[in-house]
């Protein structure tokens, strides 16, 4: 946690701020934090800064705020992932939020086990919780949209046209295709395929639909790499 | 597994192998292989190519082989990283493993929490076995090799220099520093430190020794995350 995130229910008077909960134990237990101590925070959404802990209970910290930075900049990409594997699609949201990625969609592809479109942690509030975590760790107070789409043809054939327009359009896939660009000076939109990639008719759709396919070498990566890669090859 | 790795041991005949462990399981119970099953296979530190699944028993698969192909080129860089917590220290050494570093050297830090020095994780079977998994995810059979180097100034004084020398050394280390080159036309010999960072006196230590300091933004990455990003726009 390189960040101290509030929001608004953490107050209790002016730039004052009084917590509990997880974020008060990592800073009682982890960082071993004292009264006086000075620390960096940001209002989720908000504006970041320092706090100074006023007061330091066993169970709870008081601390005052001094909020003037805006956030870093968010990459501007809207990122297509096909729903990774449950104990990846954590990580993959704690690392895209932590990378600063703006928009990501969580679609379907032939090759997503369907078992996966169950787990818990797509609900809201576990994504959200994955989101924070990655934002704490990069010092970000903003969270990445997130937008599901279970069904891939109706969102590839109906939205993602409107999405794509006036950015670059890339679908990451292995072949002989043209090497992923590197340090774009524009939006893009990127898809990328689940383990075992995207299936020819998904490319082709997606090509249709303004991504047109790029490799990364001949390597596969697992997907996680593979987000971290393509994120710090473009931007 | 994208790649059956072998080994000299699983032989048993000219070109043929026989199967019974851990690769074995996964070919029947992941790939659910039948007999006239074609693999991409490989052998360790060898060619790869494609094998037949000649017979397929309740616990055994004999393999036929045709290795003809080399294994994809080593990224041509020196990665000496802080030694990770160890949970972290086996993705990144799947990671590194799967995107191709040559060599890596596992160091001390002033960071680096000495309990961590005590995991299983580092006994060389440990560490043989992430890298392998990293092979077989990427389609590669050369192993990197890894050099543990307990102590710090020993390390970066006497050896680093000579290892460093004739290749692009950096220290990847947040501030006011020239942002991480990219797509580098030679080798590479790059410093990557623990969760919080080397301290000042290791950055100044790692850049008499021939690395110098380069930032990769303002956010904050975790290890794993950092060094992906970092060979990807390396390389």
């Amino acid at each position: 946690m390189n960040l101290l995130l509030l929001e608004q229910e953490d107050f209790v008077g002016d730039n004052e701020v009084l917590l509990k909960d997880r974020r008060f134990a990592h800073l009682k237990d982890i960082h071993q934090a004292e009264r006086g101590d000075s620390l960096r925070v940001g209002m989720l959404n908000g504006l970041m800064g320092e706090g100074e802990i006023l007061d330091l209970t066993p169970d709870s910290a008081r601390i005052k705020l001094q909020l003037h930075q805006p956030a870093p900049p968010k990459l501007p990409i809207t990122l297509i992932l096909a729903l990774p594997r449950p104990k990846m699609l954590r990580r993959v949201l704690q690392g895209i939020s932590s990378m600063g990625v703006a928009r990501l969609v969580l679609i379907n592809s032939y090759r997503v086990e369907k078992s996966f479109w169950q787990t818990p942690f797509l609900d809201p509030s576990a994504i959200r919780e994955q989101l924070i975590l990655g934002l704490e760790q990069a010092r970000d107070t903003v969270l990445p949209e997130v937008i599901i789409e279970k069904r891939f043809k109706p969102f590839v054939e109906d939205r993602l046209p409107s999405l794509a327009k006036g950015t670059i359009g890339l679908t990451g896939h292995p072949g002989y295709y043209p090497p992923c660009p590197r340090e774009v000076k524009g939006p893009v939109t990127l898809a990328i395929g689940p383990e075992g990639g995207w299936i020819p008719y998904e490319v082709d759709m997606l090509q249709e639909a303004g991504l047109d396919p790029v490799q990364l070498g001949e390597r596969i990566l697992r997907v996680e790499t593979a987000v971290t890669a393509l994120l710090a090859r473009l931007f």
